[in-house]
């Protein structure tokens, strides 16, 4: 019996995917496309990979892993999702581009094969919290300029990568264009899984009245960086509906757009705003 | 050995009073005062009152107990700061304006006894829960249309109530007017309490880098609506640092500046933001 057999209970549409990751290029997207698999067995139309999920997380290793989109990766990816016949938000991978810059994107294929669009890490995450964590992902990458919004038959989806989800103007951005996921490929670690990790999905669900999903690697004590897993799906109301623990595991759950419409109807936030004000004291600052 | 004596474990320059408030305005008015008086003795500098601490919370009660300002209750919040010297956020107070219209108001006073602003709520409270909670302010109240933003000797201050926490574009602002600490006088519910009073809290801290805290009133049982209580102080972190139950009780915290100022230097996001990005999707989408 599989990991995933043994941690799915029931079947649904979104499943996230909290991957192992190793060293091993190869293995990883193998892995990856075997649970792709199996997710759409057990009934999944949109699968969610973590953030850098074919190579270990660390600026040390981004150069060495890092290939074009189109790609080898992409490539498996594109087929995994048209042998499966799934939307496929994949994670993200080091990725070169053409003149040999260096991004940390997340590829969205459809069920067709096709590359949807690319979602380059626009935050990059450069954080010292002294005796914790230091890591400076601009040591080798270049940042992303461009949101990311895609269309499933179920609901509108917008997508960032894992520090991307400390900026609330992000999602405020992805909720005014009509976003009701968010989804946040990401990797947090022992010192800021504990401290911020839902609490962070949690507020951008609340604050904007949508659902909030991250797909983290699993948890390995032995990498160089050590990810806090916990997988998350929270809902409108600022609920967590469904969480994995920190080994690896398929995360599910329903994307209920009558909820979310109930929800937005009974705290209508949306349609409260005093955009009048904040405009005006915006400029006012300028 | 009063309520105050028993709930305060060591003095602070900063208290939040959890007022037990009732349907006489004579009694709420003298046991603020009393309190204020006895944070003073232990040392604060600072002291919040909770929202609406003059009377019942109650589209209702509103035109009964509304008041100009200046006028008896902020007569009273005034001699009480200048005789314990102390800055006085006056909670709330429903407000009359020379119009007739009425306002959720929060006044704030100076050590010296002078009303240094006052804040009126921006954002009314108009949910509809079914089965739960249905509130409409906008009943009978009207809706201010300025930010509030006031300096002490300890820190720069923004001013909310209660359901302007709900707008993390206010607190954006606040954050961005230099304002270490939001403070929002409150009163969550039995139903939006347990669901969203801490969490938008913290949010707000973690997203805005800076300390929040609010004072509800105490709870009341027999009220016709239920106050959740539970006032709460927390850290830029989005750890929180003082919480009361939903008694009587007056909060203390330290508001740590360098503290403040660590985190930001340890996860720094305000210099990270991407404001070419906001601002051009913002426009885009006109």
């Amino acid at each position: 019996m599989s990991t995933l057999a043994k941690t799915m209970s029931k079947f649904s549409v979104w499943q996230w995917v909290q991957l192992h990751v190793t060293k091993v290029k190869a293995d990883n997207l193998s892995r990856a496309r075997g649970l792709i698999s199996e997710a759409a067995g057990h009934g999944a139309k949109v699968v969610v990979l973590p953030e850098c999920f074919n190579s270990p997380y660390g600026t040390g290793f981004f150069p060495e892993y890092a290939e074009k989109i189109p790609g080898e990766s992409s490539r498996i990816l594109s087929e995994a999702a048209k042998e499966s016949q799934v939307y496929l938000v994949g994670g993200s991978i080091p990725e070169e581009d053409d003149g040999g810059k260096l991004y940390n994107t997340c590829p969205v294929f459809g069920p067709d094969g096709s590359l949807v669009l690319k979602h380059r890490k626009i935050h990059l995450f450069d954080i010292d919290v002294p005796g914790k964590i230091r890591f400076q992902e601009s040591e080798t990458l270049s940042p992303g300029s461009n949101l990311s919004v895609f269309d499933t038959p179920y609901c509108r989806v917008g997508v960032g990568i894992c520090y991307d989800m400390r900026f609330a103007e992000l999602a405020q951005l992805y909720a005014k264009k009509g976003c009701q996921l968010l989804v946040y490929p990401g990797a947090f670690n022992m010192t800021t899984g504990p401290a911020h990790w839902e609490l962070l999905q949690r507020g951008r669900a609340v604050d904007n009245q949508v659902y909030v999903a991250t797909a983290s690697p699993a948890r390995d004590e032995t990498a160089s960086y050590v990810a806090w897993g916990h997988s998350t799906v929270v809902s409108p109301w600022g609920e967590v509906i469904s969480k994995a623990g920190s080994e690896e595991a398929v995360v599910y759950a329903d994307i209920d757009l009558q909820y979310l419409a109930n929800v937005r109807q009974q705290i209508p936030i949306t349609a409260q705003r005093r955009s009048d004000i904040y405009t005006v004291n915006a400029v006012q600052e300028g």
